[in-house]
């Protein structure tokens, strides 16, 4: 027999690994509720004509498509299939879809549930995703997201609050990030007065790719995508910007001044990184124009962290949406959201390994297991240790010595307790600390004073 | 444009339901840990080599299927779709399936990462499953498993933790329920003694309806399955047996003298019995001979708890299975588990609506906005509350104060702070408690202390 295994790009997490991956959720999850982010939950499965079309032509070919149920070819066209159009074919024959992030879901369920909503609707949703990319280092089939969005609210302090959570939770984790802000109006505006103003996509497609490819490249590829010298010539001094944020956006402004929608870009930007140093948050932050994430998105803010401990491109990211349910129906409510990269954040830390020391811990204490006699006695300690919430455990099976040690070691247990017959005859039993090695007589109310430190 | 809507059977939890929700899984949770129950997961995908066979032919039938990525047409051997038949087709175009319970996922698990796991191995897994199952009225295409279970013990503490688990989890959520306990082997031991050991499935599948059809049904059917009129005669005691536990075994023991395999079922129920007797566990327990849950799996303990508040079914079962991962290619492998059906008990807990004050509660405080000048002083508050971890949140426009108090009424919020001209100056603030409509002035520290209460 094969030995079993799972789909490429999916994974098992084992105990070892769940602790380190509950520690990352549940101080993102403590800081969302903090500010007052209350969570939801979407099912696996969405309608595909909820997720089709919502993520470009490649963004459909990644969905994992549902088999429709029962006798699927009976209710088929089998038109497409003799032709033998996968496409076309795929949807006679699938109905439903898992959700490929959690925005579009949060937009569906934000317009099927707007009469039991209030808003502004602060919401959070922690939970996987699914997209049949090739699966590579780093990158998954199944991964976790955990996206904080408001909608139905247009004040920056969103942005603002925002900002400050990812501040903290990376302040939480111990990573070194920096916030990378930026926004759609002042790239309109740059567009606008450089007079291309029907470029805007093509410009921060090209810009975009700044860092990585250099100027002259990128100076081609807005010449391919048909910007004239003159615009070229108009754009060069915004991506020379070598400021700091005051300098850069007072900079920005003189350059702008033509443009009402750069000015309001400008003034944006302002508001939040004003609130943000009167409450003196500790993540650098910095201005980027060549910032662009999913522009045809964003219509105001966008915000992106990256690792200063390690290269693995953004952890988090998230912008101002001005429509986000306007796909669904429902136009006109402003959204602004993060999500935070759990699996990347796991791989981040899993490199640096600096987990705080009690996140490996599980189960506190094992009791040996001497033999049925002792057994009986044993589940009474037991249950006393866990009516003082002590995670404790007795080795079932009467074992030999070594093999319930090697037990404990291996699943990482700081303490081991000795009930053998002369104990339970003083009822003083002998408690091992694993570390150290030493050994203490001691009563079942001492154990337990011991294990609470 | 059509109102977005989900697939049958499946649902979205809003933040009111997410709370109730979240108290579930974390009460379970809790006691798993504090019985020294280590996390695992799994992903929601597995290959259907894995998945299919598992379950029964009418399992196969409930399997979501994966269709396969990009031209899988192009792969396909065309002839069943041509005969039309649906599930020969199936296997060629889809290679993994939706995971259908965690216990198969649990013994993939196992033998893949048996190099890396100790044994015995507690996990305590919480997902949710999917079954392509009609959906109706508690029944749902997608709902959570909270499955514990030890592989590598024969130990029957094991047992007797599991009804600890049981009882402590229905005592902390506040649910009146009873366990009823049985064993494979007293099972096997009555279908020797009647004479008929080669229709033990036949004699458990018909009993197992005693309840609901009555004596005269079940005879029938006995009768029907091929059993002699001396087998079911041989039977009929056995189903007569209203006796409380120590009777019931004492007479058992009598009637089950000439079997082995009976004599040990039966000293195994007294031995869980004894040692929760010892335990002054709260939970009824009840030993009900009729009681199989798919009996072709279980080979020693078989559990089922009932819930006393409502007709629902069973809320939580499991027992011993000998040979978890033999279909894997690990034979030998003793296992034993439950599993806590959540979404059963939700739907339970919210007829009673019995869940306390605190679950409701997410967002402790409000701060109504005035207008920009008062937000910066706002925001200090809220740093401030929020260094204290008190769950708060600002208003985010300066709407009508109607709007704001509306909006902290309809979100449950218990407090509301007004932060106007005139309180700043004084640095003293107004705190509302939405529940009496009493007011206060107060300092920050002071609304710190008064909210920590």
């Amino acid at each position: 027999m094969q030995k079993p295994s799972i789909p490429k790009g999916t994974r098992d997490f084992t105990p070892q690994e769940m602790v380190k991956r509950e520690y990352i959720f549940e101080t993102i999850k403590a800081v969302f509720k903090k500010y007052g982010y209350s969570p939801i939950e979407t099912p696996a499965m969405e309608n595909l004509s909820t997720l089709l079309g919502k993520y470009g032509e490649e963004g459909d070919k990644l969905l994992f498509r549902i088999l429709n149920s029962g006798d699927f070819l009976s209710k088929a066209n089998m038109e497409s299939a003799r032709s033998g159009d996968s496409v076309a074919f795929a949807q006679e024959i699938s109905k439903k879809g898992l959700r490929y992030d959690l925005t579009v879901p949060f937009a569906r369920f934000v317009v099927q549930h707007r009469n039991e909503i209030t808003f502004p609707f602060r919401r959070y949703q922690i939970q996987p995703v699914w997209r049949a990319d090739r699966p590579q280092k780093g990158r998954y089939q199944e991964f976790f997201q955990c996206d904080a969005d408001v909608v139905g609210s247009d004040s920056l302090i969103n942005e603002t609050e925002l900002i400050q959570i990812i501040d903290e939770v990376f302040n939480r984790l111990g990573l070194k990030v920096k916030v990378k802000l930026n926004n759609r109006k002042i790239l309109a505006g740059i567009a606008e007065v450089i007079g291309a103003p029907d470029k805007l996509t093509d410009i921060t497609v090209a810009i975009d790719k700044l860092e990585k490819t250099g100027m002259e490249k990128v100076i081609e590829e807005l010449r391919d995508r048909g910007l004239s010298d003159q615009a070229i010539s108009g754009l060069e001094p915004f991506l020379h910007m070598d400021l700091g944020g005051t300098e850069l956006l007072e900079r920005l402004s003189q350059l702008l001044g033509n443009s009402e929608t750069g000015k309001r870009g400008i003034a944006e930007v302002q508001e939040i990184v004003e609130n943000l140093n009167e409450l003196d948050i500790q993540v650098p932050l910095e201005i980027d124009l060549t910032l662009a994430r999913g522009l045809n998105y964003y219509t105001g803010a966008i915000i992106e962290v990256k690792s200063l401990d390690m290269e693995i491109g953004s952890i988090c990211g998230g912008g101002r949406y001005d429509d986000l349910t306007g796909i669904f129906g429902m136009p006109g409510v402003s959204g602004v959201g993060i999500s935070f990269g759990a699996d990347r954040i796991y791989d981040v830390l899993n490199r640096l390994n600096t987990y705080p020391e009690n996140v490996t811990a599980a189960t506190r204490i094992l009791i040996i297991n001497f033999g049925r006699q002792e057994q009986r006695v044993c589940l009474q300690i037991l249950k006393n240790l866990r009516q003082y919430n002590i995670p404790a455990e007795l080795y079932p099976d009467p074992a030999k010595l070594k093999k319930q040690m090697n037990y404990a070691n291996a699943c990482n247990i700081p303490w081991v307790l000795l009930v053998g017959e002369e104990e339970i005859g003083k009822k003083m039993y002998t408690l091992k600390n694993m570390q150290t090695g030493e050994q203490e007589s001691l009563s079942t109310e001492q154990i337990v004073q011991r294990l609470s430190m």
